[in-house]
């Protein structure tokens, strides 16, 4: 390799070390930070962020990665070229964002998330208004040092999550998926599954919490390079190589909450494990491919595994160490069933597989709607809650529920949310083509074997980081998508509603190697 | 105030939030970090105390504190006068530190402690050894680089614990403490408590934890402000304003050492909370005054109020809510009879009040050894052993057990433990002054009234952070030093042991405010 080379990345790995102080302080600030620290955590965040910002935008990388390309003999490389090429894109953006913006946001934004808190927890959207207004003016500056004029202020946000897309790539996609997605919503809301008893089970949050635990090492999470912890908002926070967070959470009469919740942040904790960033670290080879196949991870451990009979046909017997008895009054079968219920009800997080991608849906307009000032923060619950009834029959009765159930615009993600939708339609990919490859994937669910489909996932995806992104996806083998049918699908209506739509082969954003 | 004040304080406080980032890294390395994450975690600490020294040693500051001092119209002020004469202090410690050392010290300790903690755990000094070389080695540079020619490098690394002390004013002390304490110990050790069945109790870890949650508070721990956790060492962090962490340890048949630890890192913590930090915010005059007077405030909750009787008789019936009818086999009486105990062995943190400061001293005579090269690294468990036998007369059968038992030298604290006697001798001062004042101060603690205590500390101490340390002490009113002698020494022999001894006025180290 050449100096230039070992330059390049000695510097983008500093710059790394420092990013992952800043996660660490980010998931501290979730799970254990007392109310009086959050001051000074906002201002921490924003001189790491300046800092990591100055290193990311530095004349030095701009010099060496300029020389790196213009070297044949190495650039040439594809692994090296598919690297560079990615240093280009991160770097061409995050030159055109001064550093005084890059340490608002960061400040403004630890902070409104603790008013966002605040807010929800009394459901006061009338005090979050102000802050929201403040991170959307930021964002909006953020958007425009992106964006080349003439082009959609969105596109430039967007493109931070999911490389490569469009505003115009999304509506298409989200076009073609609501009907479908509306009418099954409509045909399954008469036709639920018997689910017996298992609404009445009550189980200590210890039990629970010591089953998670346990589960996510069965599926292969490496907690020697890991923890599990408890927040408010499960997430998954990947500090770095060898230390991949994961948090939780638990009710006593939330069980399927409580394994759909930890199987989908694991799903993200095993991309993280999986992917290459000891050996690329800070260099976007040891980095995740985009928000949306991060996603299609979570979602894929969540929905095609924990929705699956298979699962619950092992689990049950499994679970009694840690819940005794408790599942006695109830069967495998009950469980799968109740585990597919399709309830449209107000919270995402909460959301049925069949009925989620409408709330995306919605917050992708809503969100377009206030980046571009057509809808005004004062009109943003009533707006949401008309959505609501028209998008999904559900009345929303109080902010907490409604407009206010999500932090992300707190921390002025716009442009994030279409990556769960993302998310589901290459789940829904990536699982097509696994079972095709390995037929009796499912069977082995039901003997507790995750080690094929862990492997297949770790081979085709985790190790490849971000080098198959953009357009350059576009020109391979771009496939088909599925819609995303729910496992519910298949239990009530036996596979009839589940007809493949084409999409545009743009949306594949990612194709997994070959 | 001038613009020179305004820039250097400004420096100051951008240099002490990078620092309490760093902070927050370290307490999650003791308290979550999975061991996957230790390399990482090393190259954090390293990058981050290059980044903390570069804008401690910068040559703005360095400019900035100069004109300040220049200017009598600010540096007149007693304030702004002793924080500038601190900051000098500090500055002129930190620039003949080479920034490379720094690093290579703060990745080294990272590394070091994960190889220590592994070491001990299998006992295995051999495995340690390599490292502590290596640390020893670091440590000396860093001695060498502080130290004016001729003199003992060891008090170049006190100095940064103990601000003014030297290893001939600790030799004085440490040798008119030895031979009242190898007496007292010797006396008491055929003449202990009666406690009756305190030693059979076996309570609930999580209720015992509560309790502890519960205790801390009661005392005036501020819990918005702060947090309690479990590690495998207690210890006290003080992340920044608004931002405290504790931790302590539970065993089912441990409560005393429970009650003992929450109370003595609680100690650390109170004293964490009442420095004006958010005023002073990376000034000496927000930051603590040395850490023997740290450790003064935790023994004084620890030994003063929780090894007192009524302490007990408070809180035996206040416990009932945590730990049920449990202590109803025991009485408030013998828990006191049973928290007085004494008995030597073989660990530092789990000893009695009376022969604790007996293994100070012995590390004391070691540690310096081990910096002069006189005793090698190879000798170690030898010499502590022997010492151990000697001073204690206690047998060390295992090195995790003796020289393997603490922290402090893997992560090059060497001249840190000569603090923790200190800070008994200075706890016993604040004691007698205090209780002068109040004659009735431990009557309150009876009825559960501690806030005459804490308060007394916050104006005595706590407020005035660092203004009163170093040389300018001595000149002011030094007092008399008393050997601290334990209570259990009031309970066996009716005070007959408690023979006030004088020690040398720099002793002191600082004087409470008058």
């Amino acid at each position: 390799m050449s100096d230039s080379y070992a330059e390049l990345t000695g510097l983008l790995a500093e710059a790394a070390t420092l990013a992952s102080a800043s996660s660490l302080l980010s998931w501290d600030q979730e799970t254990g930070m007392p109310a009086g620290g959050a001051q000074l955590r906002a201002e921490q965040l924003a001189l790491l962020a300046g800092l990591v910002h100055e290193r990311r935008t530095a004349r030095r990388l701009g010099e060496v990665l300029a020389s790196c390309e213009a070297d044949v003999g190495i650039s040439a490389d594809p692994i090296v070229g598919a690297n560079l090429r990615e240093i280009r894109r991160d770097y061409d953006r995050a030159v055109r964002l001064p550093s005084a913006l890059v340490r608002q946001l960061a400040e403004t934004a630890s902070l409104t998330m603790e008013a966002w808190r605040d807010a929800r927890e009394r459901s006061d959207y009338a005090a979050f208004a102000p802050w929201l207004d403040r991170t959307l003016e930021l964002v909006r500056a953020k958007a425009e040092c992106l964006s080349d004029s003439g082009s959609d202020p969105y596109d430039a946000l967007l493109d931070e999550y999911e490389p490569g897309a469009t505003a115009r790539d999304v509506e298409k996609i989200f076009a073609q998926l609501r009907p479908p997605l509306t009418t099954l919503v409509a045909e399954v809301a008469d036709a639920q599954p018997d689910s017996g008893s298992v609404g009445l089970l009550r189980l200590p949050v210890n039990a629970q919490q010591a089953l998670s635990a346990w589960l996510v090492q069965r599926i292969g999470f490496d907690v020697t390079a890991g923890r599990l912890d408890v927040s408010a908002h499960p997430f998954c926070q990947g500090v770095g190589p060898g230390d991949t967070r994961l948090t939780s959470r638990y009710r006593e009469d939330a069980l399927l909450d409580a394994i759909g919740s930890v199987l989908h942040e694991a799903g993200h904790g095993l991309y993280e494990q999986g992917l290459p960033k000891r050996e690329f670290w800070g260099q976007p080879l040891g980095d995740a491919a985009g928000l949306g196949i991060h996603e299609s991870q979570s979602r894929l451990w969540e929905n095609m595994v924990g929705r699956s009979g298979q699962f619950w046909t092992w689990l049950v017997p499994e679970a009694r160490p840690f819940l005794g008895s408790a599942l006695d009054t109830t069967t495998a079968d009950a469980l799968h069933r109740a585990m597919n219920a399709v309830r449209p009800g107000p919270i995402r997080v909460e959301a049925d597989e069949a009925s989620y991608n409408l709330h995306i849906l919605l917050r992708f307009d809503v969100e377009r709607a206030l980046l571009a000032g057509d809808l005004r923060t004062g009109e943003l619950p009533g707006e949401w809650n008309r959505r609501m009834r028209s998008d999904l029959g559900v009345e929303v009765e109080d902010d907490a529920y409604g407009c206010l159930q999500d932090i992300h615009w707190s921390f002025g993600a716009i442009g994030y949310f279409p990556t769960y939708t993302l998310g589901n339609v290459y789940a829904a990919q990536f699982w097509d083509a696994a079972r095709r490859e390995m037929p009796d994937l499912e069977d082995g669910f039901a003997r507790g074997e995750f080690e094929s489909l862990l492997r297949w996932l770790r081979e085709k995806i985790h190790r490849h980081g971000r080098r198959w992104t953009g357009p350059s996806c576009a020109n391979r083998s771009p496939g088909k998508l599925q819609v995303p049918l729910p496992c519910s699908a298949t239990l009530i209506a036996s596979c009839a509603l589940c007809r493949p739509v084409k999409l545009p082969p743009v949306a594949a954003g990612i194709n997994f190697a070959p």
